[in-house]
């Protein structure tokens, strides 16, 4: 059995013409035998927004803390702590911070594709 | 795309000799298309916990608020926001409520076995 905070594993940080603001970590991934899916933690600064992209593998997302939008059908719908998302695959898809606050989230592949 | 806050989705209650004050919800499964792995939400309530068990599958979980244990090789190992567990198939676990607030926690199965 694996427990740790979220913070002590290895942070990835990602700025780029489509992408800002972003730290991402793989907290449960093949690493720790997790066959069949990963569990990433991603937090979005003040202003950050992922990627507007879209992928062949599903997302699980779960709002930890802050508040943000997810861009779903070219609508900005706001979320905050405890809504869920589920992105199936090849779906267009961006999510970015709506507040003042770290936006903080889950968000669960499935195994075989990269986990950050 | 889905979105909705867990407390959306339907409850189901859970209390007998091995478990008690337990509420559970799938907020993402096979019913929304999700073909890989699915999301429960669990709320203990104040002094629940989960049966002491084991089955082939894992979980993998992230702690979304309260203050819990988590039983680990016969030790109580203690579990606040922002914590994750991965259980791996076949290792023994149970989780319980350590404080006054409602523990809410996210489980994450794969496919193929009950989502409830």
């Amino acid at each position: 059995m694996k427990i740790i905070h979220y913070l002590e594993a290895e942070p990835k940080r990602f700025d780029a013409n489509n992408v800002k603001g972003v730290t991402g970590r793989v907290v449960i991934g093949k690493l720790d035998g997790a066959k069949n899916f990963c569990m990433r933690i991603f937090e979005l600064s003040e202003k950050g927004y992922s990627p507007r992209h879209s992928h062949e593998w599903e997302h699980e997302i779960l709002i930890h803390s802050g508040k943000g939008e997810v861009l779903s059908d070219e609508k900005w719908v706001p979320v905050t702590n405890g809504h869920v998302v589920f992105i199936p695959g090849n779906e267009d898809h961006q999510i970015r911070n709506a507040g003042k606050d770290p936006l903080i989230f889950a968000c669960l592949i499935p195994s075989g594709f990269p986990e950050l």
